[in-house]
């Protein structure tokens, strides 16, 4: 990925009018040849190249590049994402950053570890106990307004502390170092948010769909993930329709 | 600023709900210290501690930390701007990116230099022949709501190929470097956007009020930059009230 970074590549939209570079193909194809060596009994599920053993006991879920937009206009920040599930749960979620350096791997039961280039530490989700305190951070209002979810976001946005946007895959690895309080976000796929869980209840958060229903891979890509459970449970409120 | 990244320093609220820390505060009185040394007569506009003979024939724009929002959670897209005046006219501009080693220097009549930690290169604008193909980049769409303009904001971002969501000072240098087309932001102050003229002009691209009017000390914080004049042009039409 990082070789493509500021390249002038060529852009495709694909079909969801989502970005789409020789990167993020490359980049998935790498990780893939490297699974099918190690492990070809396990499943995978990629954003460019789709399903393979989905019925596997494990299977992999892989985005290249999660934050294309940022890819393609010249930001580092963005990341790629890798899960792995055993028997529909996730057990294993990365976040690696390639541009910065940095890296959160989340094992379930075990906690999560940060790294920023030569150092290691363990990454917590830090305590607020009320919506009115909590930093949070969204990629985009857009992925509201395409689902028709305008009205509730804007509820939201307006009791928290302060709303901050950009980021990708990126806020959920702040959120599990205590650097802000609330991710909340739609129109998500299976590979943007399923490395996400791991990393976020392992640092000691809450992460579920806006009804407040545990992610799987069918979940409708509605997401809302907090560092304190008091945070969570007010910001679900305020995303139920009016 | 580095050593107050994610150290989880106090965070104040000025009085226009602004976030500011102790590393804004220190940055500033830093670069004071040094222009009170090395250029006494000349003036100093700041973020954080005010204005000091803004009659003198050159004067210094500083803003410590573009991006506190980014800054207080822990993400490293925030930047510090200076911008040296002479008569009016900035003639100096610098983005200093402390956490990617990354910086934007532009001088009047010279050019841009972008540089990487221990490369260097000249920046350059580039090409987008109409708003249509424009990737554009904004902090967040409530500087618009918080001045009214979110009709015009609305025309704009649905007429660009791409908008794309935060960044702060950053996305005029990934303009000035041609990896985007255009950054439209309202709200700002001073020291927000007299160091992005030197930069974005001197790449080849144009800058102006939302009106086509030069950037002076007295606009009114609402900018338009892109890198071709071409869509240039056609995102101010649709910037104007109906």
């Amino acid at each position: 990925v990082r070789g493509h970074f500021r390249q002038n590549v060529a852009i495709h939209d694909k079909a969801d009018e989502t970005p789409v570079t020789i990167a993020d193909r490359e980049a998935e194809a790498a990780m893939r040849a490297i699974l099918t060596e190690a492990c070809p009994d396990h499943g995978v599920i990629g954003e460019e190249y789709g399903t393979e053993r989905e019925d596997a006991e494990y299977v992999w879920i892989l985005d290249p590049i999660d934050g294309t937009k940022s890819f393609v206009t010249g930001s580092p920040l963005f990341g790629t994402l890798i899960a792995l599930m055993r028997s529909g749960e996730p057990m294993l979620g990365v976040i690696n950053m390639p541009m910065l350096g940095e890296r959160w791997t989340g094992v379930a039961g075990e906690g999560v570890v940060f790294q920023a280039r030569r150092d290691a530490s363990a990454a917590l989700c830090r305590e607020c106990p009320s919506l009115d305190e909590a930093y949070l951070r969204t990629t985009s209002p857009e992925m509201f307004e395409t689902e028709g979810l305008t009205a509730q976001w804007d509820r939201l946005r307006k009791a928290v502390k302060q709303p901050v946007y950009g980021g990708d895959c990126y806020n959920y690895g702040l959120l599990a170092s205590g650097h802000i309080d609330l991710v909340v976000e739609a129109n998500l796929q299976t590979y943007d948010y399923m490395a996400l869980i791991p990393i976020v209840e392992g640092a000691g958060g809450v992460a579920s769909d806006w009804r407040g229903r545990p992610l799987t891979v069918a979940s409708d890509g509605r997401v809302v993930m907090a560092g304190d459970a008091r945070v969570h449970a007010q910001a679900l409120a305020l995303l139920q329709p009016s």
